[in-house]
C-alpha cells in the first residue's frame, strides 16, 4: 500500500525539484539553495512506549533525515492533529519530549499548527525539519571530490562506489522490534527498548573525520530496506557480514519469539553509512566516540555486482533481500 | 480546544525562533535567514466539494500562508495520511488538484511522505510551504521605511499604524459558507462555491504597488478574527464599512439560513491587507487587475483606539468581535 501511494504521488505529482536533489530522487530530503528539506507523518501506536514516545519520535523522525544529508538541523515545524477530548497531560509529556529532542541538536521548532478532530485517532504529529550548509559538510565532500567524481552538493543514498566500506553506527532492530513486543505485551526481561534518539552527533563526528559517501538512517524496512535502496540508487552490491551487524541479544531473542527479522523493522537513532576504504577507521573510530555511535561497527563493503550479499560467519553467501512488506505497521 | 492547544503549544516550545519572526508572534509563518516557512494540517470534510477539494485546500492553505508574509512560494512538502482502502481515483483528484494550484504559483512539491492507518479519516493532508525573499518585498519595505519604522524583515500581522488603508482582497464567507451548505445538504440556487485559490498574484501585485505594512489571510475566524488578530498584534483599532465588505447575495442568504455569521468563517482564497493611505489607491487598482483580486474594495481605516468597529450604511457603530468559537469546524 505504501509503495502502491509513492508510485501514485510520484506520478501525479512529476519531477519536481528547486535544488540537485529532488522528488524523483527518493532520498531522505530534498534541496534548495543551501537547505535541505523533509518531512514526515508520524501515526505511532502506542503513543508512550519504552525509550520514547510519540514527541521523541516525530522530532527525532525528521531531525534524522536531514542530518544523513549532511546537513545540519536548524529548524523543525510541528503540525498535530488531535483527537476532541485527548489528555492534556500526554499531550504535554509529547510535546516536552519533541522540544528535548530539538534541544540536543539546538533546532528550534519555529511554526505549527494544531486541528482537532472527532475522529478516533489520538494524535498524529506530522514535523518538517530544514537543515542547513556547514563547513563540516564542504570539508567532507572536498576529500571526495579528491578521489572521485561526487556530483551532489549534500550526502546521498547513492553515492557510494565499489570499494567503499559500510558502517552501521550502532545495534539494529531496536526500535521495531521494542514497539511490537510492546503491543503484543510480550514480557520479555532485559533491555528491550526503542533507540530513538537524533543521530546528528555521528553525522557530524563522521563528516568531520572526512570521507563519508553516502548514508541513510534505516527507518521502515530496516537496514536490510536501507542497503538494497543505497545500492540499487548507485548501481552497485554490497557483501555485508551478517555477524557483524550489531544486534543486541534482547532484540534477537524477541524477534525469534515474534517471527519477525530484526535487520527488516525499523531503528529510529541509527545511521549507516558508506565511506572510502581508506578512511574508514578514521570515520569508524569518530563515531565510536560520540553519544550515540557507541556500538558503531564496519559490517561490509561495497562490491560492483548489483547483489547485496549476506556472508555467514563461516563464510556462506545468501541475498540479503529488501524486505517485501512492512512487518511492523504504525511503528513510525 | 484549538486556542486551548495552541496555549500549551507554545508555553511547553517556549519562544523558539531562527530569523526574527518565530513561533511566539503566532504569524502566518516563520523567518529563517531570506526564508519564510509555514505548516498546516487538513481535515476538511467533504474531501470534494464545489469549487475545489482537499489537494487544493492542502497546496493553497500553505501557499497563502507564504504570501502573505510577503515572500515568493517556492516549494511545498506533502505528508499524507491515509485511510487503507481509500480509493486510488480519489487520491489521484487530490493529488492533482494540489499539484495544480502549485503550477499556478510555479511552487514545487520537493518532498513528501505516506502512511496508511486503519483510522476512520479518509485522508488528512499536512502541507508545509517555503517561500524566498524576492525584489519586490524589498522595494515594498523601502517605501514603507521612508515613511516609518518598520522592524520586520518581511510583512507581519502587526506591521499596520493608526491612519492605514484595510483591504479586503475579494468576497468574504464563501469557503466557511460553502462547505458548511454542502454538509447541511442546504440546496441553494446560485453561485455558492469555494473560494479556494493560491493568492499570490494579489499579493505580488499589491507588494509591486507599494506601501503594504500588514497582510494576513483571513482562514479560520473569518474576517473577524484576521482584523482583530492584526489590530490586537499592533496595539490599534479599526472602522470597518460594513456595507463595503464585498459578500455574494448568496453567500449572505445561506448565512440567514444557517444562522451564521460569513464574516467569521474561513475564506481560502483571499487577503487582507493594511496600506499607508498615500498608497492605498495605488494599490487597490493594482489587486483588482489580478485574477484572484477583481472584487477587491477599500473597507476602513486603522484608528487608535484598539477596538475593532463596525459602521453600518447609517453611520452607526457596534464592536467587531473576534469570533468567540468556531462556527465550522473540520473547514480547513
Amino acid at each position: 500500500m505504501n509503495e502502491f501511494i509513492s508510485e501514485v504521488v510520484l506520478s501525479t505529482f512529476g519531477p519536481s525539484t528547486v535544488g540537485d536533489i529532488g522528488l524523483a530522487q527518493l532520498d531522505d530530503g530534498a534541496s534548495f539553495d543551501n537547505y535541505i528539506i523533509t518531512t514526515d507523518g508520524h501515526t505511532v501506536k502506542p503513543l508512550f512506549f519504552r525509550g520514547g514516545n510519540m514527541g521523541t519520535l516525530a522530532a527525532c523522525g525528521t531531525i534524522n533525515d536531514v542530518s544523513v544529508m549532511g546537513a545540519r538541523p536548524l529548524l523543525l515545524t510541528s503540525s498535530l492533529i488531535i483527537q476532541a477530548g485527548f489528555q492534556r497531560d500526554a499531550l504535554v509529556r509529547i510535546l516536552r519530549a519533541m522540544k528535548a529532542s530539538c534541544d540536543e541538536v539546538e533546532a528550534q521548532i519555529v511554526a505549527g499548527d494544531t486541528k482537532v478532530v472527532e475522529d478516533p485517532i489520538g494524535l498524529y504529529a506530522t514535523t518538517t525539519g530544514v537543515g542547513r550548509r556547514w563547513k563540516g559538510l564542504d570539508e567532507n565532500i572536498k576529500i571526495v571530490r579528491a578521489a572521485r567524481d561526487y556530483p551532489s552538493s549534500f550526502i546521498t543514498d547513492s553515492g557510494l562506489e565499489p570499494g567503499d566500506v559500510i558502517i552501521a553506527s550502532g545495534t539494529m532492530g531496536d526500535h521495531g522490534v521494542s514497539i511490537l513486543s510492546e503491543r503484543d505485551e510480550l514480557s520479555i526481561s532485559g533491555d528491550l527498548s526503542s533507540d530513538v534518539a537524533p543521530v546528528w552527533d555521528v553525522v557530524r563526528a563522521a563528516l568531520e573525520a572526512g570521507g563519508v559517501t553516502a548514508m541513510k538512517d534505516p527507518t521502515r524496512g530496516g537496514i536490510a530496506g536501507a542497503l538494497n535502496e543505497m545500492a540499487s540508487k548507485a548501481g552497485c552490491g554490497m557483501v555485508i557480514r551478517e555477524h557483524n551487524i550489531p544486534i543486541r541479544p534482547s532484540v534477537r531473542a524477541a524477534s525469534e519469539i515474534l517471527g519477525i527479522n530484526p535487520f527488516e523493522v525499523a531503528n529510529e537513532g541509527k545511521v549507516v553509512l558508506a565511506v572510502m576504504a581508506e578512511r574508514a577507521e578514521r570515520v569508524l573510530r569518530a563515531i565510536r566516540a560520540t553519544r550515540h555511535g557507541t556500538d558503531a561497527a564496519a559490517i561490509g563493503r561495497v562490491t560492483d555486482d548489483e547483489k547485496v550479499l549476506l556472508e555467514t560467519e563461516i563464510g556462506a553467501l545468501r541475498l540479503f533481500d529488501m524486505p517485501e512488506s512492512d512487518p511492523v505497521p504504525r511503528v513510525c
